[in-house]
């Protein structure tokens, strides 16, 4: 049982992941795919005339600041299109998919912030109408339940708050969460860059191991959305996953690549 | 075990719907919902610069005019937010609810339609790039393994073609093969009319009653997107539904209302 994560950047090819997937499937693993959907959103939500807002906290760390309206924007892109054309492509490849997002069946559950303290557009400011968490909680009967029938869940955000309610919440940690909790031995994070540059964007600096006592070290090489990668790659480890890898999802073979060690490998 | 379709057009209150729900399934009573999107679904087609567009079939049916990108818009709003936000309000409510789209697990299955022949824009055209079919196979073992487990389906097309596409299909009959795939008593398909009237629009000419043998006739009767539901009533009925009953999602307790007999109730 692998967790693969594959972001929302530009540049990443699904069907290249999709491909793999689909073999890794025929093969008799049994994979848990995990999908981002953050260029997309900002497309659309320039579209619709609601332009994204990023909150930035006082350790550097960037999220989309979710009011109501931008929560539907959202749940749109992520479990709409995304998530269907995701599941669509798996279908196509045979693979018996079912999408869900973190509020179907509480899969991905943890508290709303009730308050953030944010920079957003250079000022400080403390932002009440958020719709943001962390997920605390996997649902992990779900998808034992799913998987033992022989389908192949494809999951996004949004989450599910404990009052219930759709929260957006990183996508790269709810896929440490998951792998965490169900016990898998290899995370595979997939995005638009080879893996950790140590001079971003040379790619000739990729970073190719990292023991888990460097990774906070290794953040601070980590740009934008890479630091929750980082984040995410720690709190996997530290949850027993075995094995972390950052890899490229632009290029064919992508998972086969990660598991074969191309990219950035995180373990103990 | 009941199916429940509530409509996606303006003016339906789908709090009024869930709390309906919720006193059901704590009730014990196991429920199935459809839901649509159709007047969101216009909506952001419009802000998004892409105006739905309306085929008409020689029989008079309409259907939106769904391409590629309109099948995007479609699963962002149907599958995205509308299925989103009715889950949420089941979670709150402290209904297990699961979303589900067709293309899910292959949960509503059916062929995609080669070509169809319409009127568009008052022309009649042959239609090569649009993405509809009909539901033919309803995945009753997915339903199985989640009622069975307590949670609570709420389903929306898109549905999934022969060939693992994601293709628009009529909500009403894809309720109607639900309810008649897992042999389901009732289906109770709410909207925002009180339910089939002699002459649309004048509510006080509301059938109360209408036998399998009068469904022919009572077509005639119906106008825009309320002649697919007495298709639906008819499908549901041949299919072994004891009963199907047209109410009104706009006032308090519409599903206890449809259970009393409040709107128009078909039987054989």
């Amino acid at each position: 049982m692998i967790v693969v994560k594959v972001g929302g950047s530009a540049g990443i090819n699904y069907d290249l992941v999709c491909d793999d997937i689909a073999a890794l499937v025929k093969s008799g693993t049994q994979v848990i795919l995990v999908h981002g959907g953050s260029h997309e959103t900002n497309v659309i939500s320039e579209r619709l005339g609601k332009p994204p807002r990023i909150l930035t906290s006082a350790q550097g760390y960037t999220s989309r600041y979710t009011d109501s309206e931008t929560l539907d924007i959202f749940a749109m892109v992520y479990a709409g299109k995304m998530n269907t054309r995701i599941v669509e492509r798996l279908q196509k490849r045979g693979v018996n998919a079912i999408g869900l997002s973190g509020i179907d069946g509480r899969l991905l559950e943890g508290p709303r912030k009730a308050s953030v303290r944010a920079i957003v557009d250079g000022r400080q400011i403390l932002v009440r109408d958020d719709y943001t968490g962390k997920v605390e909680k996997v649902n992990t009967g779900l998808l034992a339940l799913l998987s033992g029938a022989g389908y192949t869940p494809v999951i996004t955000p949004p989450a599910c708050s404990t009052e219930g309610e759709a929260i957006n919440v990183d996508g790269d940690r709810a896929a440490a969460m998951i792998a965490s909790a169900i016990g898998a031995k290899q995370l595979i994070i997939l995005s638009n860059v080879p893996g950790l540059l140590r001079q971003f964007p040379d790619e000739s600096t990729l970073i190719t191991h990292i023991k888990y006592s460097e990774l906070e070290q290794a953040l601070s090489f980590a740009e934008g959305r890479m630091k929750k990668k980082v984040l995410g790659a720690t709190e996997a480890i530290a949850g027993g996953v075995e094995q972390v890898v950052f890899a490229d999802a632009r290029l064919p073979n992508p998972i086969a690549n990660a598991i074969a060690g191309k990219g950035t490998v995180i373990s103990r």
